[in-house]
């Protein structure tokens, strides 16, 4: 309620206009240095991205172990299958976001933080110190899965992301630079100030539909990509598994979502929220 | 609140009312097309519609290439599965819906646009350019999954819609046109001004139901038909499919859908809404 | 917030109440038979029982058809698996109850009128009406299925509930006692007056819970019988198919499920609610 | 809105504060063994558990049944699936959590009382006696699935939680710990109330999530230790399988879950929350 205060403004400009975008964050706060809630956030992402490593990564190489026909005895039928890994991916995105979202904003993905550092939501220290703690969160997560896992981990690809056979680099970043959009789109949907105020008949349960745009984006490109659309999920596998394949397709998941989500940034901020052609002329909104 | 403001009515009448209806929407509203916000409302169903098709018929196409038997090493167990499928086609609507319903209503459907057009929640120009920028994001979308999946696309039936053997093309019609009233009624039911006055203890989730709506109908109706639903999934598969089969069928994914669309139209405002009887007689509603 | 008017009461006693129960309904409302809201109540347990039934018995005879290893060259493996099916019960009832709450209350189940009128929720005349409605919907939404499944339908056990081999009438008639008590269990909590009142905490959701709870029984209880819970459901799907073994076990699905609804009727005002204790002593509830 | 409350605090201190958090509960509250809405609370934890094992151990049997290619005729991909077991766990807490969040606070879990006692939200007493209903409640619950499934039981494992072959006690306790920290970390962020003050744009589904993280773990977990992350249902298990294995490795799952739950309410309250350094210096939160 508080947040739908109507700004003074010039008289007949936006009058149409019933919330308040928060002011662009600065590259560098001094201020938020200095606050544990700013260390806090940081460990929370840690924490976040540490356990989505360890649940997704252990759900995929269990899957593996308990569907390899070439151990005696295993039905090849048992296992959670592929919709049960995209589950794992799109569920503890889910929980994560909404346990942290109060904290950190629940990012867990640098994909997602380049996205809104973009879209100037967060500052440029932040952002970095954020995708730090991604990625240190995402490596102890794997080695977690390692570590409980040893039989198997190496043996079943170790969760990295690795081009398919028979895709070419292209076909993977277009597959990472769409996958990504889809993501962060759903993001700054959620996420958007002007929402609450727009359409109150679309209430505002940010992380189902987040988790939700990850399960997609799993169950559509796991063929061709084993789906990364976070570069820390890529890059802890990567430094876990450490084989040379995973290594040479590795700037696909970085490069990927990055684009994915500066388009996403982009189109969100100068197509939807309109902020160049809003000031040319017209400014009703359609109810 | 705002919305439910108690209008001045004749005395005695409609007393126990506390909503207000929208006015009915012009065939052609002038001041609309003067508005930024009209097109961005055409762009983002062009998006949505896009994205809607690329996910779940790259999920097709990979779920089919995963499981195909003819290929040595390939497990037929392996893939997402039908049930994936399914929530793919359902996952995308429920965050589409959520993304795009404060943009321009969330439709990312020409059934779900004809069905609100005949009920005067929208114009007819919006009506037909929306429907116009859904079959355009349907082809593209088609098209990302065609260059991404060269050597599987054909192969595997490029997601198309077409009577399967052993239905005759009544039951085709019939199962689209039961189909899309499910889907029709449920954003009916999900948009309806009365709603947040009358039960409050139902609150008011519109995708999340409108995406299983989706996914309901596809569990029930993939042996059948695949599931169309939605004209412009169907016309864009066939566009870029383009064989003779999903041609011939695919006036039963439009006449289908659009009849459909129009039964569960009347049936909400004539039968639920009860426009015609409520001026006869009985007012009060059951609390 | 107009719900949680506090009632002049006796000084002294209930002053914590911060809600209002509605009276109980009459026997016989005989006001309620001149207004079309009661019609248009009963028209909607038609057709949602209708959709139910369509959807899911569509589904059943689907997934059978679709995973016949009689049939030459069919993948055992395909078809949308039991999984699917019980989504299919639970997604179905979560979007009907969504669409239906606010016109009928959205039983869909003689099960739940009966749990809802020993709780004199609705009237006896309302809950018999309710009941002939939901028979004759789920009659007509299986002959659909029939009608669209010539070849399927009798082959693949009409999707009628009998009592599976190796399992006696007892175990039958428990599962169906215990599932019914959790869904009803779960319909009174969800519509508790109470419950906005108490545990802001907790919001209320209803359908979704509804949904899961139906989701989850049919996960538990397939291999028993599979599954009622709902004798419209049992005694649509017998009508249809016709055939002795259906008609045997079809008491089962009319005794058991109202004797869970009874019990968990019981259950909720007796115990949760205390209506008989509460009058001795303590009325402070644990914040 | 009543919870919102801004309390009377030293003046400059704290002014940042929106919220109110509960006095923390005695060890011993005499007062609440005098009130009926205590002894409800007990008894809700007891159906509850009952219907969560009864549910839970039904589906297990039932899925291992239908899929055992010892029996003549059983189709190996036939049954629920181990996702579908993973949904049965997390859709049922789902459900079992909302319908008594508002009776009892919804634990259905010794670990998940011993976390909120640690964090003095619960008083010794109502732990120590939610935790006898709980196991009693589960032993019930096994109970009635063994008197139902006489003929698979036994033959199918019981239920029991046991350490899969491969892995080492280590291992287990150690994905018990983990798996038990996602859970009761997830409890935490949905009952903080700091939550509703802080970021209205994240909702309270409680609920949903805490179900979403018992799936989740199960997904993961399945394979090292059968999943417990809940002493009750392994203890209730264990008492009506009787087997030595099963009683070998139980101090796995009454272990694990304690440190898990203690690790949980320890990073919440010290980290999260960070009750000791607040007192230190910035108290400002990042909006």
């Amino acid at each position: 309620m508080a947040k739908d205060v109507e700004v003074a403004e010039p008289a007949g400009t936006f009058s149409a206009k019933d919330y308040q975008d928060p002011p662009p964050a600065p590259l560098i706060d001094a201020e938020e240095l200095i606050q544990w809630s700013f260390y806090r956030a940081v460990i929370a992402e840690f924490i976040a991205t540490l356990l989505f490593l360890y649940i997704t990564v252990l759900t995929v190489i269990g899957y593996k172990s308990q569907t390899d026909s070439d151990i005696p005895g295993v039905d090849p039928c048992n296992g959670v299958g592929i919709l049960g890994i995209a589950w794992a991916f799109g569920g503890m995105i889910f929980i994560l976001v909404y346990c942290t979202a109060g904290i950190s904003g629940g990012h867990i993905n640098p994909a997602v933080t380049f996205g809104l550092f973009l879209a100037r939501k967060v500052s440029l220290v932040r952002a970095l110190l954020y995708m730090v703690a991604q990625c240190l969160g995402a490596i102890c997560g794997v080695g977690l899965v390692k570590a409980f896992q040893k039989a198997y981990y190496n043996k079943y690809g170790g969760g990295a992301n690795e081009l398919q056979d028979g895709f070419n680099k292209g076909t993977g970043l277009g597959a990472e630079i769409i996958g990504t959009f889809v993501l962060v789109y759903t993001v700054f949907s959620a996420t958007d100030p002007k929402r609450s105020a727009r359409d109150s008949h679309v209430p505002v349960l940010a992380p189902l539909p987040i988790g939700f745009a990850v399960f997609m984006v799993h169950l559509a490109t796991i063929p061709i990509t084993g789906t990364g659309i976070n570069p820390a999920r890529s890059f802890g596998a990567a430094v876990i598994y450490n084989k040379e394949k995973a290594w040479d397709d590795q700037w696909i998941f970085w490069v990927g979502p990055f684009i994915g989500a500066a388009i996403a940034a982009f189109y969100h901020q100068y197509i939807l929220r309109a902020g160049a052609i809003k000031a040319l002329g017209s400014f009703r909104s359609n109810a």
